[in-house]
């Protein structure tokens, strides 16, 4: 099978329905890519933009392709890990991690949550038993997304959340009706107070399938097992059950979110009484310290 | 397997995961049915509805339903089929709209569309051929349904959509972003015109199953087979995958899009230069008339 694009190649890929081969997939990405970071103006000149990786296909993809935009665009990009103690599956993401920054050359921030809380992720479950463990390493995650590189003098925190993630969160809280939830599920979610950085999602537009292939093209350290706590999502079996049906779907439906305005206020922020970081919650503490402190 | 209600009789349908007998099923069905009404004030003392029939398991349903509700409620009832002349198909569909109407000792008018334009469906499709048959079906349908029971004092056109149909039309309405159309998808759709009728749907949170199971057990004449042209909706096997991963999101998307507000601002209507039935069109004739005259 030929390419579709150059009519040339021999097609290594099939997305939505079309084969490609590997230069005219790559050159597709990274045009889709850009597309949304000039579209939302998610980078500009003069930003310090710090990429959080998991050790997976999806940050590895955005830190690779980020670096390459600093051609084009002038400015500062590091990446962090965050440790989460979770037997084998930590040490193996940090391990991929060092590699491809190393290949890149770009500083990795390596923030130990044992270090910042004296206890591992396990053990924050352990003494949060009415929590799942996935909800737990979300607080943590995006507690220290934000607070590591603020207060480093970062504007920007990059997350790699791919197409399919955006979906099965849209469709999950659509349903449930948390629409202030899907407000915010947007490629640029811009800073609404000082001690808060703007979110960025420059991978809103690729697919699962598609961060693979760009980061198995471009040979980039990765780890290809899942986390072990993390479960089957029907949720994910409804996403895909769209693309299944009609190729091309996810990507339309992803663009409708895009555009969509719940006209949902913003919260008000407090600080937390124990840390200092933001907080919507009444009693004035945070939902990482409910966690480490409260328990 | 018994009843998951009554612990008793043996189940004889299985909807959302559960397993109901038939008297509980029915009743079950038909307190849905009566909060969606009640909610929405679909029916109040006074009204004059008129039911659009198609033969189908779904509008059969409906008239029988609202049929018994008005022991509780005082309203008038009447019911109309709109004869399209699809061969085989309609005359088969009128013949169990009169048995159904007979039946329950309720009126049935019969519009009759070679009456009305001296042609048949597949005559004004032939005319038509940009637009694809079902389009055309449409927009004849809608049209005599607001035109006939206007003309007769009617107030109210009930229509047998349910819960299947909505999500279907929204989800594609929705990926398409045609929000002003999602706007439109409640249970009551108000009359914004004198010309306008006040539309309900008191399906609107029964599945093309649970519809099929009510018309069955009480033994209503309906159609089984398929009109001729519709075609396999691939929005449909989507809209199916909900409830196979996660019985009842089905019922719980659909709740949803019932409270959802887009905040649409209502079109402005002209009347039709041709027919006088209100349009929005930039020329001032309704797309019926672009059917019937403009070819």
């Amino acid at each position: 099978m030929k390419c579709y694009i150059c009519r040339r190649e021999e097609a290594v890929v099939r997305i939505e329905g079309k084969n490609y081969c590997k230069d005219c997939f790559l050159k597709l990405y990274e045009k889709r890519v850009e597309k949304v970071i000039k579209k939302w103006k998610l980078i500009e000149n003069g930003d310090r933009v710090m990429v959080a990786l998991s050790g997976g296909k999806d940050s590895a993809s955005m830190l690779y392709f980020l670096n390459k935009y600093k051609k084009a665009v002038d400015f500062e990009l590091e990446a962090m890990f965050i440790h989460l103690w979770i037997p084998e599956y930590s040490d193996l993401a940090l391990e991929k991690s060092k590699e491809l920054t190393k290949m890149l050359g770009i500083k990795l921030h390596i923030v130990d949550i044992k270090k910042g809380t004296g206890k591992t992720l396990i053990e924050i479950a352990r003494s949060n038993r009415r929590r799942a463990i996935c909800s737990i390493c979300g607080i943590v995650k995006r507690y220290y997304m934000n607070k590591h590189p603020r207060e480093r003098g970062f504007n920007k925190i990059a997350t790699g959340h791919n197409m399919d993630d955006i979906l099965e969160f849209f469709i999950k809280n659509f349903i449930d009706r948390n629409f202030e939830w899907n407000d915010k599920l947007k490629p640029i979610v811009p800073s609404t107070h000082p001690k808060l950085l703007t979110k960025i999602r420059p991978l809103y537009e690729c697919s699962n399938v598609e961060n693979y292939y760009y980061a198995k093209f471009n040979l980039l350290p990765f780890i290809e097992s899942k986390c072990p706590f993390s479960k089957i999502s029907k949720w994910k079996n409804i996403v895909e059950c769209f693309d299944t049906n009609i190729p091309g779907s996810k990507r339309q439906f992803t663009r409708t979110i895009e555009e969509l305005n719940f006209s949902v206020k913003e919260p008000e922020y407090k600080q937390c009484k124990i840390c200092g970081e933001l907080t919507t919650s009444k009693n004035g503490i945070c939902s990482f310290c409910k966690l480490i402190h409260e328990n």
